[in-house]
């Protein structure tokens, strides 16, 4: 929080829509006293919700009128083509303006992929936009996994370039010298498929620090600060991951439920087991950073609380702060020098 | 437990050999009246461990000796070619030769993917052998997941065989009519890679009950019984849902410890965090069959403790008794008359 920093807001996107996102934006706004907000939305929604009046009063949050709004399910080609005025589109042209340092929507993903390309275009040299998000493991930091589902057919440059990038973001986020790992399958069986093998040798020729493959368990070890794979890949494991965990939570609650010297039980252990539930909390999670465009784009889940989406606009004033799209720019200038031919 | 039932034991195999396997073995032959064994290794290493009085005073085990054994660390090919009269490799040949109706074995994946399709060969009409686990679901039962790691390029064709291949094993499991799905990413973004859309073409022509897409995290729900991916997909996720429930457990364990009042919490809770071990106990889920042989094969972890191994022996001794091979070739059958194009 060194430098002044103004974030555009979809206000109308996710699942709950304005009470959840004004009531992030006013949390956000008393935690970080260097930021400004525009609230991109209905204009007339958003003057009569609770949390505006302190919104107003703090007077670092200035409304922008947005007549239409992206549906959950609009097909993304439909919400490009048709919704021109959405909140989304006009949260995104604000940071195309220069009048925002980055965007944050919750809006459905597909929509929100093919609004954030058209507004902003991607970055030369690069190729397709991706998504990555921050994953808790067990050292007590962070693992970026990226691409999430952006990208279900990748060659071996696009990963390379997901590692390029994910490096730049991790730097970004204050890790000094990012180890970049390939996600891949047990050495045991076979060395992994023909994409995995040829992304490997193009991430050698990277000016990043490549340690080469880790395998889906090493994920959460901590072993990598930045994990490539392709969207199809990153999206199964990513989903995965959140079944297990969700899977082992109902049980854990259902064993404490069962009978009563287990509900005592989980009474007397209630402070062990909300100091663990908070540890695992994946709202502090929350805020997929989409990577590749001309701008600082950051995708709350759907379904996010109050609490979740301001941990994504959070991580978008990071991501604007520390120069992020200029990071990845430089990144891929460094490249472009490794690869000339040196002079004779 | 209808069937006499005879497996060949890979005795000299994984990470803790002959005082794992033997007491296995035991315990499998107590539990299991109308069970029989051949226990394959070094003959002089086999008698003289202590489990071995116990298993031949039940006169249903027997020894077969093997020389040599393949190590954890053998590369394929190497035990394929040079280590001719292996432990792992004469286990199969039982198989091969009908004096077994399934062989188990703890040793290194590839070694035991090579050797027993070198051995057993493929059931006509399969291209490649699957791996295929079971592993928990919040419902309860368990979903049959395939491939976790024996083919990390597959095509469509590869993919519709495996569908064809879970049936059979989870209809010999109980399953009266599973339903199949096809591991994919979330609808929002893309509809899949191409691989999966053409996968998807094919099931629907099976005679199967294909139910189409899943999610990673309707894996645990229980949304199928059978769920097909390609080995690359199926790896990572297998391994990152480990990662997962390593880390919880982990963090778990670390707050009860944290503290004196943490420590007497987890005294008292400590009934209740037994019974939820014991609920996601993996070990209970050991014993991942390979699917595609002309017999019945059976992998054990590496790591299997007795208790674990117990479970693949089992897990082989069902497999055999509901003709698992019989099942896949008939299904195989069905399908080439569906495909026969009809009498003018």
């Amino acid at each position: 929080m060194t430098s002044p920093v103004c974030l555009a807001v979809d206000c109308m996107g996710g699942d709950h829509g304005l009470p959840v996102t004004l009531a992030a934006c006013l949390d956000f706004l008393k935690r970080d006293s260097l930021a400004s907000l525009l609230l991109v939305g209905r204009e007339s929604d958003i003057r009569s919700a609770p949390a505006f009046a302190a919104l107003q009063a703090s007077s670092r949050a200035q409304v922008i009128h947005a007549p239409e709004v992206v549906e959950m399910g609009d097909p993304p080609a439909v919400a490009l083509r048709t919704k021109r005025q959405s909140s989304m589109r006009l949260a995104f042209e604000q940071v195309g303006l220069g009048h925002a340092h980055g965007a944050v929507s919750a809006g459905n993903t597909g929509a929100l992929m093919a609004i954030s390309r058209n507004v902003l275009k991607t970055i030369e040299g690069i190729d397709r936009p991706a998504i990555a998000t921050f994953i808790p493991n067990r050292s007590g930091s962070s693992t970026l996994m990226l691409d999430l589902g952006a990208n279900v057919d990748c060659t071996a440059e696009h990963l390379a370039q997901f590692g390029l990038m994910g490096s730049a973001l991790s730097m970004a986020m204050g890790v000094l010298q990012p180890r970049v790992a390939l996600l891949n399958v047990g050495e045991e069986v076979i060395k992994g498929n023909e994409l995995v093998k040829q992304a490997a040798e193009q991430l050698r020729q990277m000016p990043l620090h490549f340690i080469g493959n880790v395998e889906g368990n090493d994920v959460f070890k901590g072993a990598a600060d930045v994990v490539v794979c392709d969207g199809f890949v990153g999206n199964v494991a990513l989903k995965t991951s959140e079944g297990v965990a969700q899977m082992l939570g109902a049980f854990l609650k259902e064993e404490f439920r069962r009978g009563l010297f287990s509900r005592l039980a989980a009474l007397i252990a209630s402070p062990v087991l909300r100091a663990f539930v908070k540890r695992v909390d994946h709202r502090r999670y929350n805020g997929a950073v989409l990577l590749g465009l001309r701008g600082v784009v950051v995708k709350s889940h759907g379904s996010a609380d109050a609490y979740g989406f301001r941990h994504a606009l959070e991580r978008a004033a990071e991501a604007a702060r520390h120069r992020l799209v200029q990071r990845i720019s430089e990144s891929l200038a460094e490249r472009s020098e490794l690869l000339r031919p040196s002079e004779p």
